[in-house]
């Protein structure tokens, strides 16, 4: 299995986030991308490949043009306007859906993203292109005839929707991927989405589509971010009704409560038949993750990499979260080696 | 001319705020309210009196009372989740209209707050209450037979909605005292926001409503807080069609240009003939105030009190905005004094 990877992810490098109300250090740190690479390199899965400079199409499909134009001169915008320091937002569209876009860039940066997470720096468009790259990149192996491949994407994608960044994520990169199957012929795709935190971005991309069914396994939302959306009774709307599907589990849940979950998930996508599995990768359900609340152990991903496997359907595993610096590799390399051993 | 006052606002005097990406001071100031007092007295305009324990139902009219209720308990329910400092949200509801309130303190914060400027400390919601008991208190005085009252609130009020807090306002004063005119019989109420900044929490009160027609002269939104409303081009739905007005005014608006906004604003309030006229009083038109970008003199607000006293009705002044600490008390006080020469 090859992993797609570029060391363009450290374009994205932000000092600092607000989390809780308070200014911290930036936990979507480089060394992740870095420490993961490690972890898969050392177990010899196959190739490293550069991302290459296959069609963004995908993107600008699935998210608003207009918000991929905010994010790619946001920077240079916020410094024309006599702004200092990273593009940071301090008042958001909370009460106004239906607003247009204002001009000046403290508003836009409002309107175009959701929380404190998720700082424009003078180089982060590099590090954010990149990155969907990486997934695209990814797509077009298995598009190819790869079994499997590995996006090593970073930022991650799965909380930005058609047009607002939140959660680290800007552009989203396994809701690209999706896209690019189905352009590329697929009927029918499934996302499964096994970070910590619900994939609230790629619901909502995807929320009145039939040919992307979206399944995903996280915290209850009542109590932990995303916070606005993931409940079970949310299943699609129209068209798409049916096919969203959330398991929220309780904080601290174990993995004899997860497998559970992640059993009936894998029901969900082997009915659906998908022509092709993308897999939103995120290791911070991980009981020592700093900023989450589940207690799976390193052993248990390996099984979770089994399990997929027994979906029997070419897989994309695309990068999301997990901050657990010291074993965040591990974790990763478990649940593919798990799957490539399955 | 009564004004109403009480040193509780005191109660609420964050540290900080988040402005324009950066951790700054809090701007709206306890002195604020105090400087104002002090020139209000030193004009001999007339009594200064307590808030009256009079009847806080228009608050839960034109609010969620579950909004009310997150004010009312959110530090201590922050403290219980075990956060730290002033409860203040990372994390907005931009994306998800239609969202049911999180259960966690850290979602509930954003999901009925909108920026960086309404931190919430320990005893903020005595001045929030003592705050919307000040103007109800003014509107009881016209009501009970008075030309003129002047509620002297702070926190203001203007940019809370139905259920969000933002802009250093939580609950709405203006909107509650015309809320409590309708309730005592007035059959219609025009309410006149002369502060910098669009008054979109009031007009987001009243924007489907025929009995309170609702009128601002402010700062263009496209290039200022709250940038997602207030354009010229939203006049009301449904019932309420035609009973917005707005002046989106491009920054940089001497008093030539000003000043034919407010004639024109006039005469929609003329027109409309109500019973009784709220002011939403921001003097943040000024040119040194420090967050604003209009170029109004002191002197200019002696005429803006005049032009009102032209409207011939019932009229309660409800304190909004004004940073520019030198010159916020003579920039008010003249206001009032124009009004009562006239």
């Amino acid at each position: 299995m090859k992993t797609v990877f570029s060391s363009k992810h450290k374009y994205h490098s932000p000092a600092r986030e607000i989390l809780c109300g308070q200014v911290t250090d930036y936990f979507e740190k480089p060394e992740r991308a870095e420490l993961v690479l490690e972890a898969v390199k050392a177990r010899n899965f196959g190739e490293v490949v550069e991302p290459e400079a296959v069609s963004f199409a995908p993107v600008t499909e699935i998210h608003d043009p207009a918000y991929i134009d905010f994010l790619r001169t946001a920077y240079e915008h916020w410094q024309a306007d006599g702004h200092q320091g990273d593009v940071f937002a301090s008042a958001y569209n909370v009460q106004h859906p239906g607003a247009e876009a204002p001009r000046c860039a403290e508003g836009r940066v409002g309107f175009y993203t959701a929380d404190g997470s998720v700082p424009i720096t003078k180089t982060s468009w590099n590090a954010i292109e990149n990155s969907a790259l990486t997934a695209l990149t990814g797509q077009k192996l298995i598009a190819g005839g790869e079994r499997a491949a590995f996006a090593l994407c970073r930022p991650p994608g799965h909380h930005a929707t058609r047009a607002v960044a939140s959660g680290y994520c800007f552009i989203n990169n396994a809701a690209a991927a999706a896209q690019a199957f189905i352009n590329d012929g697929a009927g029918r795709v499934a996302v499964l989405d096994i970070d910590y935190h619900h994939g609230n971005g790629t619901q909502d991309i995807f929320y009145s589509r039939k040919d992307v069914l979206f399944v995903s396994i996280h915290a209850d939302p009542a109590d932990e971010y995303p916070y606005f959306r993931g409940h079970s009774h949310e299943k699609g709307e129209g068209e798409g009704e049916g096919f969203t599907v959330n398991y929220a589990l309780p904080l601290g849940t174990d993995f004899t409560r997860y497998t559970a979950a992640l059993e009936d998930a894998l029901t969900a996508v082997t009915d659906y038949a998908p022509d092709a599995l993308v897999i939103s990768l995120g290791v911070d359900t991980y009981k020592l993750d700093p900023i989450s609340q589940f207690k799976l152990e390193s052993e248990n991903y390996k099984h979770i990499g089994k399990a997929i496997a027994g979906a029997n359907c070419p897989t994309l595993f695309v990068m999301e979260g997990g901050y657990a610096i010291g074993d965040v590799g591990t974790n990763v390399a478990n649940v593919l080696s798990g799957f490539l051993e399955a």
